[in-house]
């Protein structure tokens, strides 16, 4: 069986000297891959004629689909819309559909006059087919070349993301008819990967050609993920459920979700089912745990909100942690822990609640509490349970995986609550 | 004057179904560049022999240094490092050093007993040069070829960051003694893409040949970047720094930093200077902008807290805003937002605070208030400051221009405080 392969090339002198992160590429992937296309390769080159138009010519000699994206703003350093009119052969010329459009926008969205640069966005290769950019100024284009194709996206994420969804996914499916590509995943936490693979060798040395595995660690967890991909849609549904099935059995013990989900939209799930309600007091993870639940939309029905107290004065004034604790003890303590998640329980007046304290480094550290030391604590009004971590990564890495272990330790207690748990006060 | 060239290749199947957005390569490409190595290129391929083995090939016909990250995990989907040994000729033998350093993190850190696939970590392709992996168990390698370099080190980001910093960096530089890279960065808020091109289009026009300009929009806000590159460092430094007085001068009204730091910098430095310390009271945002402030060590000095209301109760319970209030004119509204301000100042006894109300999105707009509808207010004790703003885009970019907006109208508060403002209360 053939597969479809795209190649994606990410165009900028940004992603070469490291000022932004290419977040476009993996959105785009995953759409890809929902679609029954598989990606070959990522390429990332600079504003460059040459560069763009060798890897344009690299890529195509590989992949049945090129999708391009940026190089198509109003400003000097974007040349990919005259370099595609002379690699396919036309010339640029003025657009009405999209002048007019350019034009609205200008006149109803922006509010602002529109300048030369502006009206030459309009401007297209001849050759192409224009894909309609309903949020934005640059507009798409659809080249056809020795029955392979090649997409042009402007950079910015929304953009492209309404043209994907909008424009591209569709043409694609119409023009190529792929085959199914199919993904079973599930999450495991509190186990390494190393120990992981041990346990599950016989399993993925006895899968079928047809079916992969991989492992996807991140966060402290370990995502695995069944592939399988073919024309016949029953037949590879039914033998990778029945693979996930046997993969589900052998990590029962150490399974969080077994869909494609994250650790938060999980715990969201199990809240919104019990119609329940979290609030969090946050001392090292400031806020990073309440911004991952809001991120989600709808997160309202069951997030009421938090007491983010990174200083100690906060954790004595709105949470009531005595001073008398912070001076003995200190604030990474399971006192300080504990006291946090009571009286936010009592502010916020939720269900359910995680509180955080903890020295995320590089710098806080001591002999006795060193960098990476954390205690969090989760509970209902009629129990709080307390946990201490060790990391021993970077500041940013430690407050993930706070939140992913706090999270974590939320989601057993709502399962296992009302049974009789250790640590509790 | 030849520049020394370095392309990254990136393995792993994770990245071409977008399960992972690599942040690696951003980080790699500042390093190299702070170096005075130019990125030409990057690449990401799935973990398939062919594909690795091709892409390195390309790749090492084009730049001077191969930097391949990823796939040198213990798990049976890692195929990197017999591909090395395979290419480069050799075979792997089984590297002391590394194996007692594995052994002593099994023993000491990670207090796990070894498995096999533990103790094959240690070996590496008799051809390698060991590069010491300190916190992780895969080692770097480092191979000559055709005085070419290539370096491969695993994807845990932050065993990648230390094997960069301590050992490939310092070895390139002394290998290749490479031309030196200078940037000159600056930020602005409040003008268009376009509209600053058209600003700066002769000064663009007229820069010297050894001197490139780059837009870098992000956040609402453009960065500007001249580059300039050579032996000469004192005369290269010479020429970008006159530019780049032009170019200030140029953009000085709507100049936020001359520096290469984001607006949560800017203002954390402005805090610093002062000695002040800020709180946030934040209901749209839901903590986004603490987590951004105590993103950074050291932020415990200017930032004390958060009160996150993301349920109206909240808002009323700890924020004092009046019902009648959210009954009437409602949550996302100057009234609204200016209460949680002056409550927050309070509570969390700070000089300066920042609050947020608005729809984020993509539920929730109505006519009147319409989804990106915000409302922010900064301010201090004896006045605040309140704006409102409409955006229109995704959750997820609606919350971090909310977040960049909030902390710049807190910046020009700083700085203009004691002047008489506009909408103050």
């Amino acid at each position: 069986m053939e597969l479809l392969t795209a190649s994606i090339i990410t165009i900028g002198d940004e992603l070469l000297i490291g000022q932004v992160i290419d977040t476009n590429s993996a959105w785009m992937a995953q759409q890809l891959n929902l679609a029954g296309i598989t990606l070959s390769r990522r390429v990332a080159v600079g504003d460059e004629w040459n560069a763009i138009w060798t890897a344009l010519d690299q890529e195509l000699n590989k992949a049945d689909i090129v999708l391009l994206t940026g190089g198509l703003g109003p400003t000097a350093d974007d040349i990919t819309k005259p370099l595609l009119c002379e690699y396919f052969g036309g010339k640029l010329v003025m657009n009405a559909e999209v002048l007019a459009h350019v034009t609205r926008l200008f006149e109803q969205v922006y509010k602002r006059p529109m300048i030369e640069r502006n009206i030459r966005q309009a401007e297209v290769p001849d050759l192409a087919q224009v894909l309609h950019n309903a949020v934005g100024t640059a507009p798409g284009m659809w080249f056809e070349k020795n029955n392979k194709i090649v997409i042009s996206l402007p950079g910015v994420p929304h953009e492209m993301k309404g043209l994907m969804t909008n424009e591209v996914i569709p043409r694609l499916l119409s023009h190529f008819q792929p085959p199914v590509i199919l993904h079973r995943t599930l999450l495991t936490a509190g186990i390494g990967e190393s120990f992981l693979a041990e346990r599950i060798h016989s399993f993925e040395t006895n899968l079928p050609a047809s079916i992969r595995l991989a492992y996807l660690p991140n966060y402290g967890m370990v995502r695995l993920r069944l592939s399988a991909s073919g024309y016949e849609k029953e037949k590879i549904r039914q033998q990778i459920d029945e693979q996930f099935a046997v993969l589900q059995e052998l990590v029962a013990d150490v399974l969080v979700t077994n869909k494609d989900e994250s650790m938060d939209q999980v715990v969201a799930n199990l809240l919104l089912q019990r119609g329940e309600t979290l609030g969090t007091a946050e001392s090292c993870t400031g806020g990073y745990i309440a911004q991952l639940i809001t991120s989600a939309s709808g997160s309202s029905r069951y997030f009421k909100g938090s007491i983010v107290s990174y200083a100690n004065q906060v954790k004595t004034d709105l949470l009531n942690v005595p001073e008398s604790v912070l001076n003995t003890v200190g604030a990474v303590s399971e006192e300080t822990v504990v006291q946090m998640a009571k009286t936010a329980l009592q502010s916020l007046k939720t269900e359910y609640v995680i509180a955080t304290s903890g020295i995320m480094g590089p710098g806080g550290g001591t002999e006795e509490k060193p960098t990476g030391t954390v205690w969090i604590a989760v509970g209902n009004a009629s129990e709080i349970m307390a946990k201490k971590l060790q990391f021993r990564f970077d500041r940013r890495r430690n407050i993930e995986l706070t939140a992913t272990n706090a999270l974590n330790l939320l989601r057993i207690f709502i399962i296992s609550r009302g049974n009789g748990k250790t640590n509790s006060h």
